[in-house]
């Protein structure tokens, strides 16, 4: 693995997932992996699960943790090639992601899409610019269309509480007050293609994900015909694609409640968090068994440990080429 | 120990003072103890002395640390029950404490009150929502009517400089600019009464404590009569408690000057800092050797090492009953 | 070595270049040095480069880190002595530096000038106060009139760059849309008088450097004069030391282009970083080989390593003195 940007990035997929459970088990089983190695955890954006679980499996590794909120500790970067810097961009990215990869070995990055100009988001430019111009392996600590780690954490759940080979899972749209992006549904859509379940996607008419991500996944515009039989129920709000960034549809009919979890197979209720509760969900399934919300958060300290140990070899190798 | 927040959670608060003072003397005695533990600390609120001194003081127990302004770094929270989130709070501390509680082995929390909703502020929402939800250890870092470990501090301090066995030791309101909270002196008057010292606090008419912080304590409005032969004074402001959070009096002739340590018996004088000078004290007493202000804020460390190392030794335990 | 504040706290110039490089090829050889060590980063201002190289370089001496944002992270602090202190600043730096001093081995603290009272800046009120009461050795992460770790950085890069035994070292102002410390341009300066170079200084008039940083450089106001037969090209922008904190001048053609560097001995681009990219030197000199900013940045951690590693010494020292 050279980076952790998409579910490309991981060889066997199914290997992985094992491999992080395994560091449930034994946390610490590979601190002597990151002996005298630096991870840098860049924040565009605001963060709590990500910031806490990546240093907290960066130090079960024995790697040293730098966090930074960009822009607010440092300086406003400029990310567009030629241009003339004499507004309020005090850094280009060039030099930014250079000399970030001059002082960490591993470089973690949030940055948020804007939620304006959909080429712009789709074309990754801040994950793109840091790829380029870093010179070390990145981590995608969410992306303008993805969020890996988080999807790695929710197959690493799925994978725990699944009572059949082959699950059901339902990614649902539901309602909020804000525009939100469409990284978490993008990438969870991506990794569930990748994955042995039988996928539904279920979203009111203009929010269909963007073609690349819904992939051979089934799109219903019927929650309910979604939701029965399901063993895995995964909401999440977006904003349109399509009408790109715009909020077309508040329906309080699409809150996951406890009348439409009976519908199911009994199954277990999953989100990335942060959620509004009684807005996205009713505090009823957060509240009851269903509810798998903080196992899933916490499998994020393992999803994190498995890619940065992956990229440790990495570099262990480039150093060592002959202990491999 | 199973918390950290308030004089009830210690057993023995003789044999606490002095393990913190053996901390002083051997700081990395038991640097064994946090191997492969982390601790978060939570800021939702500024702090300078807190925030160094439990870093510093985690740091010499081995153990990990996690700094997170919340709010700031991550979401703003909601923390009333049933609450239909459709403002701005984008999580609830319900999934906020526990999702905390799966990366961090030990937990640190500092929230002010608000001073308006003297119910709500007494009541301690946030720390007890964190002592709810978390399912981990919480040390308070100061919560809404407390300040356990500068209470600690405190009393490590008094014994250190104590020259009689059973010290006459004053708080004392002092003016101050702005409506400050009562969790320095409610905590330290719960302190004091625990400890073997002679116990008085003076105050204008309107700023007495709340009665179950005052416990037995002499309550005073006279300063000179308290200041007579006292061993420590310890200046503070708080706003009142009996029309909550008001400021009713600015009185300068209530702020500490070397005349009035010239009525003590050669007291030490002591403040939590940040202080006001010339406001709350004038120069003259800071710059003497009356000052243990200093000293005090040091004694931090210890402070929270002491009470870190007996959260390890509970952990410890809980996963290895049988070495114990 | 007691302080990192000036070229003049370095005993032995050509020496310290040399440990540093050594770092470069071995940077883990002193990590039991920096054992129980623990060195506070306070930031007042922005920082990117100097914030993430000086904790990697601790981190490479087994110290640790605790960086603070100080009046973000904490209170606004007063800097007068004898202040009334009832405005906005809660503390005075009387006691947050001599606080710190109790919770850090090591204290790293970064405070950039007003630009509005040279008197003011130029005494280095700020620095000089820490100076005073920490009771710490003190590392200067950028003052009001000097950035130290830097001008190490730039020597040990031009040591590594040199072709020649005694090159010739131009520092030449350039444009810029704020009006920016004199910092870099004085500290290079100083450093530069007291290093093996044929120095020179190109900048408009009114903006000669004061006169104790331009030393026995040859200044001129002739920048093709300045460039001709150059090895090394230091670009940077400052605002007028004459018309204090001004901007007298943003004449596009002393912007640094490939044209001009072609009146050098093919000399190599030098900056500190954040540079505004074609406002001060255009994208063809950076992204040339000419360019040495990448490099430059990146010996940003032996610099504070070397620096931090004399520190360290003089502790243990202290503490053990019939060890040396």
């Amino acid at each position: 693995m050279n980076h952790f940007i998409s579910v490309n990035d991981v060889l066997d997929l199914k290997a992985f997932v094992k491999e992080a459970l395994l560091y449930k088990k034994t946390p610490f089983a590979d601190k002597y992996l990151g002996k005298n190695r630096t991870i840098g955890l860049l924040f565009f954006n605001a963060s709590l699960r990500t910031r806490l679980s990546t240093q907290r499996a960066a130090q079960n590794l024995g790697v040293e943790v730098i966090v930074m909120n960009v822009g607010q500790d440092g300086w406003q970067l400029e990310f567009q090639d030629g241009a003339v810097m004499n507004g309020d961009k005090a850094e280009h990215i060039k030099e930014a992601a250079a000399v970030v990869g001059q002082y960490c070995d591993i470089v973690g990055v949030r940055s948020f899409p804007g939620l304006t100009d959909r080429d712009a988001d789709y074309s990754e430019i801040v994950m793109n610019q840091f790829l380029k111009h870093t010179g070390r392996p990145i981590i995608s600590l969410e992306s303008a269309t993805r969020h890996p780690l988080q999807s790695l954490t929710d197959l690493i759940t799925i994978e725990e509480l699944r009572k059949v080979e082959r699950p059901k899972v339902v990614l649902t749209w539901a309602p909020h007050v804000k525009a939100l992006p469409q990284c978490v549904p993008n990438s969870f859509a991506e990794w569930m293609n990748a994955a042995n379940v039988d996928f539904v996607i279920a979203n009111p008419e203009g929010y269909d994900l963007a073609p690349e991500f819904v992939g051979n996944a089934k799109v219903t515009h019927n929650q309910a015909d979604a939701f029965a039989g399901a063993d895995f129920i995964y909401a999440k709000n977006w904003s349109s694609y399509e009408q790109y960034g715009k909020i077309l549809n508040q329906d309080p009919s699409w809150m996951v409640t406890m009348k439409k979890m009976e519908l199911t197979n009994n199954a277990r209720f999953m989100h990335c968090l942060p959620v509004r509760r009684n807005v996205v969900v009713e505090d009823a399934v957060l509240d009851s068994e269903h509810s798998a919300v903080i196992q899933q958060a916490g499998n994020r300290v393992w999803a994190a440990q498995v890619v940065i140990k992956h990229l440790l070899i990495k570099l262990a190798r480039e150093e060592s080429p002959f202990l491999f």
